[in-house]
């Protein structure tokens, strides 16, 4: 599947170890990533040349061609926040992931649009399986 | 007009003197702000017996019903972010005001979508100024 993973850039990046984690375990399993860069710990120097338009409207038209949205919520982001309700909007399943015991917006936890899925983990098990749970109900 | 004030909320209110100060012209400029409260400093007590999902269920009814969004965009939000997204879908007027220096999300800085304004302030006499321009010219 084409797998759109939204993840915190300007918001902060101290979950970076968790959503290369993500990434390397979706790619393992065979499915493309556009994003997979932003996983990198490098990603500032990979982006940086970028005009702001020029990632917004790459990073719409993978929301807009991707099968469904893996999205890591555990650090505030408008850039992840709109992604999702993209993905919403044009009616592509999400997954919303976030470290048991962090505080997240009412907006994704109360998030009752078809689709939408919320869950929160332990650990990188966990959080394997949960992913593994929300793409086999699609196929 | 109806006015859909966005701000963070769970992100952090570091901004909230801010948020007040925005409720407080728009509504003294005739305005009907439905997320005036949002801009409170006794808001948890407002907000904290409410479930998730009435706050979703609210939220996304009014930035529906709104005649345009104005969000303040200093200080990262899943739900603001998210907000943005549902306005522009609906079509909606969307306004991004943040502070002069800050790094916001290239999604916003870079949003390409018709109807959507990204501007920073120096101090509440220019945000004033920026919010009169956006509101005269959809009248």
């Amino acid at each position: 599947m084409n797998i759109y993973f939204s993840c915190s850039i300007t918001g902060g990046r101290d979950d970076q170890a968790v959503y290369y984690e993500i990434v390397r375990f979706l790619q393992g399993e065979g499915h493309e990533i556009p994003t997979a860069h932003l996983a990198s710990s490098d990603l500032d120097k990979l982006e940086n040349n970028l005009e702001p338009e020029e990632v917004f409207e790459r990073d719409i038209s993978w929301v807009r061609a991707c099968d469904v949205l893996i999205a890591e919520v555990s650090t505030p982001s408008h850039g992840v926040g709109y992604e999702i309700a993209e993905a919403v909007n044009k009616g592509k399943p999400a997954l919303c992931l976030y470290r048991s015991g962090v505080k997240i917006s009412k907006i994704i936890s109360g998030n009752t649009e078809k689709g939408v899925f919320v869950r929160s983990y332990r650990d990188l098990k966990q959080m394997r399986g949960l992913m593994i749970e929300f793409l086999s109900r699609l196929q």
